[in-house]
């Protein structure tokens, strides 16, 4: 049916007809992209790219692996879809591994098609449990595009969609390197951050908070790793004032941290986990939402008010129980808290030392962030935040460097992300490490 | 991967780990489905179903149609996924396609994961399209779980999750059997149902609607086909005052109707159609919006501000055009006309000439109701609006003779749905209403 399109009707026919994600559509020019196998990609004219982004940091297992394809053609063969209100053995398998993988007394698991459906439902759930209207949502964090997780979103894309949903309340999160709190050490990070998120339940009044909504580490704003204890502060603030702890996984969860859930680093248990990408590396559309006994009761009798067409898809499920499988053979977060921990971290700090243009990194597993700036005692960051156009030219420099030593980066605002599939080559990993090296090259030359 | 599982086990992983949509979770006792080919599915013990509900009226070309696996198979093999931003020989041929069957300019495709999302990107490009933030929405619609989609809904699912999304002004639409306008004829339901949309625009201010969100074709919520003139009379009155007409064909879409888009039927075109389900019968999760140039154009240079990371997921992609393919070859939508006209709505006149419960058969296509009545002078509902438990006894009386006669039915409310695949043999097809005709002496118990 597909593939006897030639590369350049491709194209035109892109243009024509595909209308693109968060992008004004006429100056696209969009990479034609035609095959991939691990952590690498190429192009119609064979050029080959190092996927240090894991596409939108979904690509786990990398592109391609031959157990996760065969899984889906299996479960094409045998069917393809059925309605949630059956059971299927692949849909069971699927929500019994993810149970099994997730933390505490999470063990059943409501199927979305992705992230965003994920937190929207687990908002739902919240609110219903506790009889409470208010979240609580990070500055700094991104939930997803549809009305609930839009408002939920603590970042630019935000913005057009207002008003959305009411009873979104807003606080700030630890990021010591631009601490919101003035504070100047981790431990102080913490206790602030604390005392500032109790503070907005005082005044919101606690009685009206359903949840507390976070990213475990955020991701596209920032990889902010919580500082030892903020985790747990929050689970005590939320258990204190009856409200439910969210954790979105979405991009945290599966490996990326080297845990099969970041917060098992810390050893703290959410009411739900929202999760999607990892799950199967993003092969078939799948997201969902993980949560334990206190919300199970709340439906076990009344009507859950929520659903979707394609809750639990057998196609999309057999991609989890593959990818989970694989996770567990290959022993995936373990090598991916190695490689954290032995290669990525050293590295990023010599390159740290050799670029003026990094202010400072930081990350967890493969999970990190460089972030650049133009003067590393203001910490002014080397574009302004949300800038675009020919403010945003240093990054852009920095991106076309990168892309011209075959590695295709991730970046956002100021900073680049080493983000790549969690069974990259060691030999890979330092090849991408060498080519973001050379291109802050084209970063330093901003530095006062 | 998958299969070694025991149905015993997929029953008991289920009831453990699988938190189903829209239930109570603890005292469902679901069907195991183990498999299905064309208008049948069966479960673990062998026990068959002709399919009279298309799944969720998603599987327009039945279960395991033989071209779309082997589509999935061998994108499956090529490339499973790519990011949204960049270029892929199958998503653009998915998109062409959809182009190529969408009615008037509408040829540039946003692809989502399903139909919620994509009616949340819809309002959102309506909203920015406009500059007008209210949004008027239909009693008796069914538009979605997301808090933007579930705010648009006009059925009581919307209920347990409101306040959600603000701007939404609700509106009664045309549905001569139980005409909120004391109209006598479908003429007149057509006149003052457009009299009455036309108030509100005038009560809520014309240049505050950024646009009209209908079902082409109600779906869940009654299968109320409009009456002549009435979609050219919206079409009219949004031209009128400036605003956009989203259709939403997530279940009237890609043949259902006997048409490619229901609004085909009478050559409307609206500036945003939202459409999943039947694009790719569901075989992967799927959907979008058909946008014109008008839309296109206020995003031609400015970013537009959604995205999904699945955006256009080759794997669904392959589905859709191998799904599309499929209905040119085999003619579907001059099939589903012709079964439609030929034998369904015949058949169905003659049921309801043969049981008092049936007060009216109305439909289209292969999309009918059968509203089922205590009295059909007084027309009251053989169960109460939004009746449960005890009260909904009939119709889970009804259900149960289907079921016992081999057909899996879809009902909502007091009516019955022949819903089945578009691929279904003139046999199937009369076999199952003459189950549904015997089933309907459960129903007419009840009358009076």
């Amino acid at each position: 049916m597909t593939g006897h399109t030639s590369e350049a009707d491709a194209y035109r026919d892109d243009r024509a007809h595909v209308f693109h994600s968060w992008s004004a559509q006429r100056a696209l020019d969009p990479v034609v992209v035609t095959g991939g196998l691990g952590s690498t990609f190429w192009d119609a004219d064979g050029t080959r790219y190092l996927d240090f982004s894991s596409q939108l940091v979904n690509l786990n297992l990398g592109h391609q692996h031959p157990k996760v394809v065969a899984a889906i053609q299996e479960q094409a063969a045998r069917l393809c879809t059925i309605a949630p209100s059956f059971a299927n053995p692949t849909r069971s398998e699927a929500a019994r591994r993810i149970a099994e993988v997730a933390p505490g007394d999470l063990s059943h698991v409501f199927f979305t098609n992705g992230g965003t459906e994920a937190n929207e439902h687990a908002v739902k759930m919240a609110r219903l449990t506790t009889g409470r209207h208010k979240v609580l949502a990070a500055y700094r964090s991104y939930h997803g595009a549809t009305t609930g997780s839009i408002t939920l979103t603590g970042d630019p894309r935000r913005w057009a969609n207002e008003p959305a949903m009411p009873g979104v309340v807003r606080f700030f999160g630890p990021y010591p390197y631009r601490s919101a709190f003035h504070a100047d050490s981790a431990e102080q990070e913490t206790a602030r951050a604390l005392q500032h998120l109790e503070e907005v339940f005082m005044f919101e009044g606690p009685h009206t908070v359903a949840a507390v909504i976070l990213e475990s580490v955020v991701g596209t704003n920032g990889i902010l790793v919580p500082p030892p204890g903020y985790l747990a502060g929050v689970r005590e603030l939320c258990d204190r004032h009856g409200a439910l702890l969210i954790c979105d996984e979405v991009m945290s969860g599966f490996g990326r941290c080297g845990e099969w859930f970041a917060v098992d680093r810390w050893g703290v248990v959410p009411d739900l986990i929202t999760f999607a990408k990892g799950v199967n590396s993003g092969y078939v559309p799948l997201g969902g939402v993980v949560l334990g006994e206190r919300v199970y009761e709340t439906f076990a009798e009344r009507p859950f008010p929520g659903g979707l067409t394609y809750s639990g898809h057998p196609l999309a499920c057999a991609a989890a129980v593959a990818t989970i499988d694989v996770m567990r053979e290959e022993r995936i977060p373990e090598r991916v808290r190695d490689l954290g921990e032995r290669v990525v971290g050293p590295r990023l700090e010599k390159l740290r030392d050799r670029h003026p243009s990094v202010g400072e990194v930081r990350g967890v597993g493969l999970f990190w962030a460089i972030e650049l700036v133009r003067d590393r005692d203001t910490r002014e960051m080397l574009v302004p935040y949300n800038a675009s156009g020919a403010a945003a030219k240093p990054m852009a420099d920095v991106v076309a460097a990168c892309k011209a030593r075959g590695v295709w980066p991730f970046t956002h605002f100021n900073r680049v992300h080493v983000v790549p599939p969690l069974v990259i080559t060691e030999e890979e990993l330092l090849q991408g490490i060498d080519a973001i090296d050379d291109a802050l090259d084209a970063a330093d030359a901003y530095v006062a």
